[in-house]
């Protein structure tokens, strides 16, 4: 990896959970020296990417990102667009919607919506990078983006979060081809206990499957009438933002949304 | 600069007006030959801070931002704690609110409210980096946060946007007394012509000064009364944000917005 690359990874291990990290953390953190770690944490600094705060002088996320999300969002509304989607989606399903799309190697988490409609549900506040193997969400873009992104996935060593994970790259091709077939992919289990997921892949401007629109529920609630509307609201919601991105369906998507 | 710092400059030629940009656009706007350039955005492309679009396989800002600043603002919320503020105040004096922060070495809009009062307003949309010697949030910066600050500014050359610029430094030392007397700045067509504008600082958690609050009004609309109201609203809405981001005010400010 270049050092461009070092340095941009830094800023990946920024989360809710570890929102401000001192030097010696970033150099155990990424296996680098702590006078590199300096030196490119300072590069960062320099443009705003990164802060010093507090009397240990720790570094959080700088505000650099808010202008160019902000400039991001007003070539490519894609966060924006989608927030009322979310919201009738989770509406109509009285169960969590949820928005990823595909940042560089990961699958990032960027809009949700709870309904009121149950006093338990799945939250997604403290979610920010989404397993790809282990999600309904992951599973709909290795199932229909680019098929590299399928094989850097398998590829890897994956991580089995509950004992339902499917780590098998062999059945998880099964997986695929299943998602395929019926346009959605569908996970119990598999990243949360009990946590019952649908999703279905979403396409931008340019026809990429770039990201994928999932509702969660807690798997108790899940009867097959509550799964028929989630898989009909979904399509539906899907077709809508997919839309709104400007992007277009596969022919052969549309026909099985509508024939489930 | 560093590799680092390269790149992150390459991210700053995107603008509302750019938003996509070729790489040999890249080369001839950072002075890089074309090989370097598309190492650099390689590199930023891997992480997802700029995509290829189109045809002519242009770049343009990547999603990456929108985790980042999603990121940011759940551990430092600056923008949308301000927002509602910003639209009392464009109620409040019937012009337009906005408000800017240190990027790095750049002053950058992260907010602005418009009010319906009027059918001619100062609009915002096409401003993203603002000039700190030309603009009164970037005298209310100058004046306010770090010294360092005011000395980079001024060992730079002054850009003259207006015939009214003012670009003497030892004439911008003056203006920067009488707006630590004050507590306020203001500006009469220095950045655009026929606008007239009013600021104050504003400090973070840390209390420092990183932030300022404007409203900027038609200069034939500025009378001696709506200046006076602008004044008023601009004290009470200053104190607000900085009390929203955790910060406090250096205690003779608050009694010279009080006494003015």
């Amino acid at each position: 990896m270049g050092t461009v690359g070092k340095a941009l990874e830094l800023l990946d291990y920024f989360s809710r959970a570890r929102p401000q990290i001192g030097l010696s953390d970033f150099a155990r953190l990424s296996g680098l020296n702590k006078a590199t770690c300096h030196r490119l944490l300072t590069e960062l600094q320099e443009f705003g990417f990164v802060e010093q705060a507090g009397l240990a002088r720790e570094y959080r996320l700088g505000p650099a990102m808010l202008r160019l999300a902000a400039l991001r969002e007003a070539h490519v509304p894609m966060q924006e667009a989608a927030q009322p989607v979310l919201r009738r989606l989770a509406l109509a399903t009285g169960e969590t919607a949820h928005l990823s799309v595909i940042v560089g190697e990961k699958l990032a988490l960027i809009g949700f919506a709870y309904a009121a409609a149950h006093g338990t549900k799945v939250t997604m506040e403290d979610t920010e990078i989404l397993p790809f193997h282990a999600t309904s969400s992951g599973l709909a873009l290795m199932a229909f983006a680019a098929p590299a992104l399928c094989e850097r996935v398998l590829a890897q060593r994956l991580e089995a979060y509950t004992p339902q994970t499917e780590t098998d790259p062999a059945r998880l091709r099964a997986k695929l081809d299943q998602t395929r077939a019926i346009g959605m992919a569908e996970c119990t289990s598999a990243f949360e206990a009990d946590v019952h997921s649908f999703a279905v892949p979403l396409f931008d401007a340019t026809n990429n499957c770039t990201g994928a629109l999932a509702v969660a529920a807690p798997d108790a609630r899940v009867t097959t009438a509550l799964a028929a509307l989630i898989r009909t609201e979904l399509g539906r919601a899907g077709a809508d933002i997919t839309a709104l991105w400007g992007g277009s369906l596969p022919p052969e998507l549309v026909t099985r949304w509508q024939n489930r």
